[in-house]
């Protein structure tokens, strides 16, 4: 039995409680901890609250399929941050369950796609989510760029998800094949600010005003008691401190009225 | 205060340990109960596994923000089915709350929004989410029907959230004054299919197929034990029996090859 978990966004206390009876009833509970990360608690934490071992999980495990090893004999849990199948790997696992005849079951939870409600614009009102990836000198993505165009050409809002870059491996050390980790990086809203802003610039298609005069609404650690939402033009949230990780951007679409009021709480100044 | 508990979709256990620790610590227990309804539990049962006195709050209670009469000297919680930010009017109760500067925090949970992953579709490629109102002799909107096509049109997924009629009085009652409440109405996946069908037919905009070959997949009481999730035709799926509400449907756009694999689980026959 392979159960998925959804532990939400914020610490150890966002586990449901039927999330939380599959984990006491687990023999093995993995954490999965490379596809995100809870703000709030660490792995020990969460064994502490939930009392029982957990252990890490990283890329290869779960990539590899080793984190389904036991699960044909014993109850193996792997707990994810957020909603269960915000990543294609945790899809790809429900399907090797399936071709091993593992018994598999998801428990759901929060995740950013809809606890970005909380700014006060409308869920229904979102098109399609885009994500940042950090650029190097060699690599500079912006397929994401027409996708934008499209939301904003339709008055869409566009929730925008920030790049996380945990356990990487830079090429050299992967050239010479060293397993040394870079230390683990989150993309940060100025930066996605000054990333679609400086292809808006190169494109000139109009996705958002090249002066960062476009409304955008800033948000950290959703979900947490933390949790940082501002709202301003890009301009002017490209200026506000954010702090910590996770951090996340909505270019906003057409606001209605009702919409307005609410995300007007959140107004920079 | 006043605390927004999302209970997620299933049943009473769907509710998260910090959900829970609020609901314990209130004087006030409310449910919301007419966006949307638990799949599973009844008022009487969370009031059972929460140890708590659960008072069921109708549309007139939450639009006129009744439920925050005592909100200011005492702990309110409205606990609301799914997400706490699916319905505009829990966003109003945030914009009320600070105007009578009461002090307002959610508390977050699975919404349909982003459980719909479990079809195995990558929820980054959604576009907008649609809703589809029970017609009547002289209503039938079709506005959503362009949001289709241009969700179509992008390659994207389209979630169409069904529409559910609880405590509706007709038009019969309300115009003779007499508060007498209709059955509640759940739209069927069938109905869904084919109030779409009928509008390309009229339309003719290739939003979907009109034979109903359009590959859709068919998803009722997701997140809770009995979930039915079937992929197949528009045509083959108005054939199945997906059983007790609550009935969504998603209407493919290009599947890729990692969703594929996963969606295969779920096909008819």
């Amino acid at each position: 039995m392979f159960t998925l978990v959804g532990l939400g966004l914020g610490d150890a206390s966002d586990i449901t409680l039927k999330g939380l009876k599959a984990v006491r009833e687990a023999d093995i509970v993995y954490l999965e901890a490379y596809t995100s990360f809870l703000i709030n608690s660490s792995a020990a934490e969460l064994a502490s609250v939930y009392d029982r071992p957990v252990l890490v999980a990283d890329r290869e495990m779960v990539e590899s399929g080793e984190v389904l090893q036991e699960a044909s004999e014993k109850k193996v849990v792997l707990l994810v941050v957020g909603d269960v199948f915000g990543a294609t790997t945790h899809s790809d696992l429900v399907v090797r369950c399936h071709k091993q005849r593992i018994t598999c079951r998801a428990i759901h939870n929060a995740s950013i796609i809809n606890a970005v409600g909380c700014c006060g614009l409308q869920l229904y009102r979102f098109g399609q989510v885009l994500s940042l990836c950090f650029w190097t000198e060699t690599w500079r993505p912006d397929s994401w760029y027409d996708r934008l165009k499209s939301n904003r050409a339709m008055g869409l809002h566009t929730l925008v998800l920030l790049d996380i870059k945990v356990k990487e491996i830079s090429d050299e050390n992967l050239a010479r094949g060293r397993k040394v980790y870079e230390p683990s990086r989150y993309m940060r809203i100025t930066e996605a600010i000054d990333q679609i802003l400086e292809v808006e610039q190169e494109r000139k298609g109009g996705a958002v005003a090249a002066d960062g005069s476009t409304v955008a609404i800033g948000l950290a650690r959703v979900g947490s008691t933390t949790q940082q939402v501002v709202a301003g033009t890009m301009r002017e949230l490209r200026e506000v401190d954010f702090g910590d990780p996770l951090h996340s951007l909505i270019i906003a679409g057409d606001i209605h009225a009702c919409e307005m009021e609410h995300v007007d709480l959140f107004r920079v100044n």
